[in-house]
């Protein structure tokens, strides 16, 4: 386990468990937390044995209640007084940084919703593909009660999740609202007792990691997210015409077929450190400028 | 208050109310009609006590039943027999017109459909942020049973709000349906008595005003609807994190911090027609050639 | 009735009916499927008598089983064992000729979803517009769970249909799943006894083909599903007002406003074949390379 100081990082049983660690200010957001997570997203794509991330916050009252605005651990456009030009690498968000990583993870991602969740620490949540709530949990886009603007490229994800009415109401509002609201506004999938809701989102993992293809999880989320982006569906269709191309001729469609017609539990040898397709990533990062 | 002939525009404390005003024509849609939304928009984009519009019809029996195909009063294309090329600015739709200029309203728009919205009375509501609809409200996409298509930029309004399948279905079918199925489609967010609409439509207008930046909420509008429209969340990325660097450092950051660590209601100084970030607006309108 | 050997295609009273027909293989997917498909649906948009299309399968098992993975009757790629290069026309996805073929369908397609739908069996819905399903139907996006990736362009549709979170946990664990979870989660817009499905998917095309203008429809279905991937609605705009502009001059809209005003069921001349705007397709297909 890694030397972080503000959050944790346990990897047991092919599942990655982040906890925001900073319970005594409700794990509250800076810029070391952003850059450990940054890490750990690093840590959990080279390992092989990971097959889900479940992130979670540490203590009862909070996921993660926002940005630390205090000077000493703030984050830095609050507490930096130069000005600098606009297309300057350090005008860049600080919780983008995050939810950019989030959407590159190669292994599918499980948000375990435990408390507070307000304004980085709901934006925060939108990379991730579940979102898994404590009834005690609350929400807030409150960035226009603040005088700033939704930040973590928040307005591309969020319509995606919820559409755009929903998006629209709950940041133009601003308003923190509770677990139920979010269940039904489809920010998050599912609500469970407090005490139930590691054990729902290690269930989850495990439904993912016993019965899929590291490596077909790790294309399909990439393809979901990015093929769904583009004009015309001729983009997705050159996407997985070349991956079932190749997978079809790899182990683990081998393992998947035998699996399946032997009724038994497959054992996928697929990394995917070594074994994604030729052509992956297919895309090319826009820069920041 | 302006000298309208087929609309109202009332502004008090800081709420517009704009009433489309024909009542003995089921306030159908005609050019003058057209030509005053637009003006009454610009009204209140530039007028910086505005904070919320609601835009709602006069009488009990309709919204806005359509576009009037009267000679007299009729929109354009159904009276003028002349040809003109394809890419002549006479061919453009009048309905058109409207939703763009909505689309680009500065201040939240919160429609309250009283009666019947057919045709255009429908697809005008689309780039409005809200919809609450009166329990005696009626919906019609109705183009296909009339020998047109769905116009005023529905088809890119309308998927984003509902979801394809029943964008789809509305507009294949072109059927005529209630206030409920319009709740369960999600094309509206909530349902009301008719004497109860105005009033739950002003209490959402006074939520966003009296808790909200006037800068971020403008910014915030813009950045959904455009920046979910951009292929990659980088897109997104660069136009908040330039928000939040510059409004972090304004008059309404320092209140919106100082109002809620003093647990008072913030009065926010920031105006949208002095105040919007520098690089506001960040985006060429396309043309429409 | 063409000389099809795995599947059926009976056009009656204006709707067309395409029956996935190898009940005792589970109506697995096949090249000469795929061929037979992608000729029927020319045929039913080159035939003017046919106003909607339904595609069901055969016996009381499987709508489609999935792709069928023996060697005689086997999709290409399982089978071909030589290699060619990625941007090679051999290398395209089976599945996708056929979605991407009905995605250019000029008339609407009901899926009647009568049993087992898995694999492509289940993304060959996503490019129809409406999906009614027997309630002892099951679907499946199974890829992750066989070592390949969701394919037939479906990571480009079905988050259009569903949400990206829901796509997402559909493709990520790969589960088969019931029809009250498809309903809940958007994939179908309603559930029938079994043998209430066929009647109930008639009587929607029906309601089109009794109501609502050719013409219109083909336009329509155009529209939304290219306009609305389109970064910004002038681009719907442009292709509205021209068609508002041609079609309200033309028979089906003098028709539409006659049978309107006079109350009585339309009889719309219009025929797709010859009555198309002049600007229609105005897109060009992308190549494959």
């Amino acid at each position: 386990m890694a030397e972080y100081t503000q959050i944790l990082l346990d990897v047991a049983d092919g599942v990655a468990t982040l906890t925001l660690n900073r319970p005594n200010k409700m794990n509250a957001y800076t810029r070391t937390m952003m850059t450990e997570i940054i890490d750990a997203f690093d840590r959990t794509d080279a390992d092989d044995s990971v097959r889900a991330v479940i992130v979670t916050g540490a203590g009862d009252r909070a996921f993660c209640a926002g940005a630390d605005l205090t000077p000493e651990d703030g984050a830095r456009p609050f507490s930096d007084p130069t000005e600098v030009p606009l297309n300057d690498v350090k005008v860049r968000d600080g919780g983008g940084y995050c939810t950019l990583r989030i959407f590159n993870s190669k292994k599918p991602v499980i948000g375990a919703i435990n408390g507070a969740a307000v304004g980085i620490g709901a934006t925060m949540q939108l990379p991730m593909d579940f979102r898994l709530a404590s009834t005690a949990a609350r929400f807030g886009f409150v960035f226009a009660r603040r005088g700033i603007v939704p930040e973590a490229a928040s307005s591309w994800f969020l319509p995606r999740l919820v559409g755009m009415s929903q998006a629209l109401e709950w940041c133009m509002t601003g308003r923190v609202f509770g677990a139920e609201e979010a269940l039904a506004g489809g920010l998050v999938r599912s609500l469970h007792a407090p005490d139930d809701l590691l054990p729902a989102a290690h269930a989850l993992a495990r439904e993912i990691a016993d019965n899929t293809s590291a490596v077909s999880v790790a294309m399909t989320r990439a393809m979901l997210w990015r093929n769904a982006a583009e004009p015309h569906p001729m983009h997705a269709h050159r996407v997985d015409s070349r991956a079932i191309y190749q997978l079809s001729r790899g182990a683990d469609a081998k393992e998947g077929v035998a699996s399946f017609l032997e009724k038994r539990a497959p054992a996928y040898p697929g990394r995917v450190s070594s074994d994604m397709p030729s052509f992956y990533p297919w895309w090319e990062e826009p820069g920041w400028e």
